[in-house]
């Protein structure tokens, strides 16, 4: 499917996994460390790692030669998935239905806590599902019908 | 968990059900529209699209009364769910290995192709994951471990 939500859902569209790289941000790297905080098998945790490894998103690196030990740092293309996490994030304060939300964030440049909001990258100004429209691309298939922005 | 990426995944945390809502912000609306355009099982779709309107995402709507038919629409929560959608839509233009983006955003006020860039709602300046702290919130617990940012 010629779609980049999809491409994107190839990598992480699976629980566990953007849970994963959810704790690298947080700098839980360590096996021990994820399978403890996540709560899911050994096995199921080597699978989804393994999985990101091989998708470029997570870098293994030695941190003990006796006994040969190994943690998992997130690449630019696993950080590049900042945005994604964030927006979910914040979906989930002020949806989620049950618990107060846990985590809030500071800038540290700012030093207030804040929100993140999206802004076009050539005028600046907030932008959301009402303020823009879709275009079709080179990359563009016949199938792939585009209209523009929400019809709520 | 308490965790609001947990309770995001919650409800996007599979692969048809994030393309539905994709379809949705397009203007796609209708079961037989959509059914072709993602290519899965009347069964599957249906199945997604009533777990979509039982979490308050999508909410239908009458068309017709002979025979009776109706569409799908976002609810405001489901709306909410557009920055999710853009910053993966973003991340896999950038990093899909096979296709060309095929849909570019143009915001409407601006008029130029943009991209979505993620600022402080405090201060305004454009934050990435070497830029923010998470701090605990009333809702914190202590087994979710809080360390600053990222830490590649």
């Amino acid at each position: 499917m010629n779609c980049s939500v999809a491409q994107c859902l190839e990598v992480v569209g699976e629980w566990w996994t953007m849970l994963i790289i959810r704790d690298a941000f947080l700098g839980i790297r360590r096996f021990d460390d994820l399978q403890q905080r996540l709560g899911i098998s050994r096995n199921i945790l080597q699978q989804r790692l393994t999985r990101l490894v091989d998708a470029g998103i997570l870098r293994r690196v030695p941190y003990s030669e006796h006994p040969p030990r190994s943690e998992y740092r997130l690449t630019v293309k696993g950080k590049d998935l900042w945005a994604v996490l964030v927006a979910m994030r914040q979906w989930g304060d002020q949806h989620a239905p049950t618990a107060a939300p846990p985590v809030q964030m500071v800038p540290k440049d700012c030093g207030s806590i804040s929100e993140a909001v999206m802004t076009c990258s050539v005028c600046g100004k907030p932008i959301g599902p009402s303020d823009v429209e879709s275009v079709p691309r080179p990359g563009y298939q016949g199938s792939d019908l585009l209209l523009p922005g929400a019809h709520p």
